[in-house]
């Protein structure tokens, strides 16, 4: 499917861009009324800088510009507000979810963000208000835009207040109810509200076992909270339990993909890039990757020093040395799997630094089963190529240890960095192995040692 | 959060346990009434299986269960189902949502599914249909339960059919459209009929520019098609437009979710584990590793031909065997960043095969700049190991090389295998790595020949 989608949107391009180059109005908005908000955003996207987006956007009423706003990337969103007018500005930023536009305010120079605000007076305080909490909890990502329903109110009242309040609302799927001194005391869902005999009241209908976020609580974790619920929504309060505001389904969609990416960078030991791949600056790309690359190398140096250390048995038996990208390379992918599972299993809130011992019996376990077979396998690869018998037990002897302490380590060392109260991510593919490459060879040479009876 | 959430669950499970073994039913009820169904199945699982589940779970209403067994994984469900009579499970299985059953029977053995489904005569022949559906596709997902409206009824008209629909739907936000045939022509949200006036007609109020999904698409795409628009819903139809049911936003979330975590363990050469890590048996575990580490062995396992092959050349300059893992490691790492930004780009849509020349470009120049100072830094190293200038010298150009080859291979291969329609994430990082490992030591043997002029 996704083929065919990126095909018409070539197709859609080459139009807008026809219709650009005649300079035909016309045509270009009635093909933009035929598409949605995040389309538009797309095509912008594609667009050059300046002038043509410009072009596009202004076409539409300020609303609809609003929209296509709220769904472009920051790179976008900065060119098209260099190329609006004060008085369209005022009428688009004003037409724009609070929360979305508060996002973007925080993203830019401050001095731009005060001359923004000062265009919209009405919103300035709420929005300054939601600068001010971090981007990354339940405060940064919440719309205060939210209904407020009384207990006292019979469910055709509540509608009533809804009728009224329903353009501005970005939710109203679910209504909240607080008393008078604003505290969080219920929920009713629209659903209900239909339903319900029309003189029902809301206390009645209500339920008062609502589940709430405090307003400073990690985004991942408001995410993991809604989605365990099924909700649609989740009211965030202070810890007065003040009701400040609402974080919705599609934001949580947002950070659940946000984090799976960072969690996926991680792993591969590169810094978390916040714009798409094609967007990311050449400077960005090389400043995520290169750190990690230099931290692991320096790590990885361990292993010339190593070498260096049983360099006369690497003299004496020049044959180990054909075995040292497999003893390593093997380790490191044994390592790397333990890693994985479990520093996933955490993220989706499966598995905590408690279950310790039981992730040490699995991987104990598991890891011994996987040596075992794998050192069969090597010893059979071993006697294939020729290889003497006493070499060829060294590697098998090795692979099972490197395998079995690579499990055990690769899945205990992210519990224990989650335990610090770090990102159990950093402990990514790339450290495993390059940790599994160091004691991979010290024991590849301590085995040897053993067996071949040579001085290492 | 995290921690304390699950320190109270400790605690709520002393408790279960407590009223379990003093036979309190009623402390038990009262307690299990303060809690949400994902609340109690999450408790249920960490019950011993039989017996202490079949109780809590009988203490509940059929309607709570049958929420309880919704939220559950398919382990606990199958055993809970075990433990109730045909006339319990006749009342907890008319209550769960359609989808919901359609899973769970799928999973089950043919003639125990069949059983149930005689237990439920109304249901059997809507469940039948589902379970003819591929589980990953829309048509797998989508629960049939769908509120149906028509386009000349009035907006009081609509509200009605709502409240007598609404107990069964599971979702009633989104109301759709269909003519007589029972072909989709629109959309009208329950905040629309709410607000607007009750004599207007549906087909004035209705969006006819609906959003929809063929029953044969897959999961991933659905989710996709949901998360670009924010909708809280997709109707799913078949090749002649007619409604056969509705995906809702929390399948959704959990597709996004299984997804993620599927190209995580793909990343790190696992076969995506179906049930959480804990709940996973040792055979599955060690058959998810197993295979893919042999794979990768045997692709390893060039290396000991390759380096067999230069062995002369070892054997005259046995430094360069020192440098062997910084170099097959540093080729690995840049190889495996290369390759996972790449996979999720492609994996979250902002990246496909027609980029190739874009990536191509970027690869290229982050690359070599990648290199050029990571080869800085090696030669540096080099010097400071007082190793001769010849072999610092080729390890800094083979550690260039290497990067650039290993970030350009890393970053295409992925998008070719996708070209090939594969799963792009089978290009894990282990893969790139044991493949890194191979064309690193290539490259660095044959660099050592031109410097230090060995027979290579």
């Amino acid at each position: 499917m996704q083929v065919e989608v990126m095909e018409q949107y070539e197709e859609l391009l080459a139009k807008v861009r026809h219709h650009l180059e005649a300079e035909d109005d016309e045509g270009l908005l009635a093909l933009l009324l035929t598409l949605r908000p995040a389309d538009v955003a797309q095509m912008l996207a594609e667009l050059p800088e300046g002038q043509p987006r410009g072009k596009v956007l202004s076409l539409l009423e300020p609303v609809a510009a609003a929209r296509v706003i709220e769904e472009s990337i920051l790179d976008v969103q900065r060119d098209l507000l260099r190329q609006m007018s004060a008085e369209r500005l005022h009428q688009v930023l004003d037409r724009m979810s609070q929360d979305d536009l508060a996002d973007l305010l925080g993203a830019l120079p401050a001095a731009d963000a005060r001359a923004l605000l000062e265009l919209i007076p009405e919103d300035a305080a709420a929005i300054r208000q939601l600068l001010r909490y971090d981007p990354d909890t339940a405060g940064g990502i919440m719309t205060p835009e939210v209904v407020r329903l009384r207990e006292t109110q019979t469910a055709a009242e509540a509608l009533a207040t809804i009728r009224q309040a329903a353009p501005d609302a970005e939710t109203v799927y679910y209504l909240y109810v607080t008393d008078r001194s604003g505290r969080l005391t219920g929920v009713v869902s629209l659903r209900q509200l239909v339903i319900a005999d029309p003189q029902a009241r809301v206390a009645d209908l209500m339920d008062r076992n609502v589940v709430s976020v405090p307003v400073y609580m990690d985004q991942e974790e408001v995410a993991r909270v809604l989605e365990r619920y099924g909700l649609l929504a989740l009211p965030v309060v202070n810890d007065r339990n003040i009701l400040l505001g609402v974080v919705t389904v599609d934001d949580v969609i947002d950070v659940l993909q946000e984090e799976a990416t960072e969690d996926i960078h991680r792993l591969s030991a590169t810094e978390p890039l916040e714009q798409p791949y094609l967007q990311t600056s050449f400077l960005s790309l090389v400043r995520a990757r290169v750190l990690w690359l230099l931290v692991l190398f320096a790590l990885q140096s361990i292993t010339i020093t190593i070498l260096n250390h049983y360099q006369a048995a690497l003299e004496t038996v020049i044959t180990l040395a054909l075995f040292i990208p497999v003893v390593t390379g093997t380790a490191g992918n044994a390592g790397g799997q333990a890693a994985t599972l479990v520093i996933r299993a955490m993220a989706v809130g499966e598995l905590q630094f408690s279950d310790f011992l039981r992730v040490l019996a699995r991987e104990t376990s598991v890891g011994l089963t996987l040596g075992a077979v794998m050192s069969a396998v090597a010893l059979a690869r071993a006697s294939l190529l020729g290889t003497p018998l006493e070499i060829g037990m060294t590697v098998a002897l090795t692979v099972v240890l490197v395998v079995f302490v690579a499990s055990v380590g690769g899945a205990l060392l992210p519990l224990c960095i989650r335990r610090l109260r770090l990102d159990p991510a950093v402990a990514s593919s790339p450290l495993i192995t390059t940790l599994a490459d160091a004691s991979g060879l010290i024991i590849y040479f301590t085995v040897a040692g053993w067996i071949l009876g040579i001085r290492t």
